[in-house]
């Protein structure tokens, strides 16, 4: 049994909570908040802790808080040469203190309070400076997703990069696509399962091998009848990546 | 039970012709091809033919061809006050030849030739020039799937707009992270997950209350890393899409 303690009280917390509070494999010893209360439910035997100098043993150490509060909040930590894992996606694993054994336990998915997420599915980035801590950390991922890899803090950094394209940029298309629907009276469930879809074939084919459309076809007369169509910043967006699939559709 | 033919051996016309073969509304009666045989298998009913003067009497004549040839192979039919709807999303219902009473039959999804598709769930936009065209319209169209919307031609424009924000556009960003895992040795699985939760929280929440990321919480400090970060038409796409969230992530 790995005994692990969380150290925050967000979104990611919560949902870390909730996933080991269903495994065998890990005992949730505490779960550290400044707050008196906290949105999602302690598993029974854990408890919840607002100073850090009361935090137990613990065989791991997971701080789940914004990326500016990492540093500090692993200064902060009143004990040495114990493992402790940030779960950040920008910070390098050097931002942590050299008191402890430093780590990263990064999960690499949208968590919003509103939405349950199937844990099992969620990649969990690892990385630690020792061997021994890194396989103590696969064994604790493992418990909770059925996905681990170990990416080091360069990577992590592009993939957070690459995460943003994946995530961030293309939930704002869904919003752009949303509102010409609501400019022309038409609901934006007509375009779920498209949206759907295209996120569908990209599991079975490539991105390259999924891509269509008339920029990819190079159907000059509809992308001039698209941009007449649109105007202000829907009208740029639709030119970059028009010219960028143009230009880099076939190398991607 | 309703007589369809189909006009075209392309991707969308393969994908109606197994659609209608299921239904038990209606009656597959012929599909047109230029060419000696198609890619897709016939219903055992239909037959191909290759000669538009030896187009048996149909209720509804689906033209599933590309964008460009819809004008002359409407003229070209040999026939005078039938119904003929195009499948397209960027053509208007007049581009049909005044000889037949004119129609649209618009499946709006992302169709590959390598992927199934369960037509059900796929939005079928309709137009005719009269009432009871578009009855017949929605019945076969309601023999196929279980979506169907009433859509001018005004609307399918923006509605085509959309569906390459939701579809082509995704797709290439898609392709953008999948540029960046490769570039720093990391596998495009990775990112699976989230891209499949990305989408599925736009059928629950709306695009504006499922934004998250350094451009949607004014983390400037992430966005400056992220721009120095990268290089070339990747910064350019970054740039443009954090400011637009930035400009009107609230609005949207």
């Amino acid at each position: 049994m790995i005994n692990v303690s969380i150290i925050g009280s967000g979104n990611v917390a919560g949902h870390l909570v909730s996933a080991f509070a269903k495994s065998d494999a890990v005992q949730l010893v505490e779960v550290f908040s400044r707050r008196n209360s906290v949105d999602f439910t302690l598993p029974e035997n854990a408890s919840l802790v607002h100073d850090l100098d009361l935090l137990q043993d613990a065989d791991l150490y997971i701080i789940a808080v914004t990326d500016g509060a990492v540093a500090q909040i692993s200064e902060a930590l009143p004990f040495k040469n114990r493992l402790v894992a940030h779960t950040s996606g920008t910070m390098p694993l050097e931002i942590l203190h050299e008191n402890n054994r430093k780590a990263v336990f990064y999960p690499l998915q949208t968590f919003s309070k509103t939405k349950a997420v199937n844990f099992l599915d969620i990649p969990i980035c690892l990385e630690a400076q020792f061997p021994a801590d890194f396989q103590l950390l696969e064994r604790t991922a493992r418990a909770i997703s059925d996905k681990t890899y170990a990416i080091n803090s360069a990577q992590r950094k592009a993939l957070h990069v690459a995460a943003v394209f994946a995530n961030n940029f293309t939930n704002h298309l869904y919003g752009i696509a949303d509102e010409i629907c609501r400019e022309h009276q038409m609901p934006f469930e007509i375009l779920k399962p498209l949206i759907a879809e295209t996120a569908a074939k990209v599991m079975q084919l490539s991105p390259d091998e999924a891509q269509t459309g008339p920029a990819k076809r190079n159907d000059l007369k509809t992308i001039a009848a698209h941009e007449a169509f649109l105007s202000d910043y829907k009208k740029d967006i639709y030119h970059i990546l028009t010219e960028s699939i143009q230009n880099h559709g076939k190398k991607l």
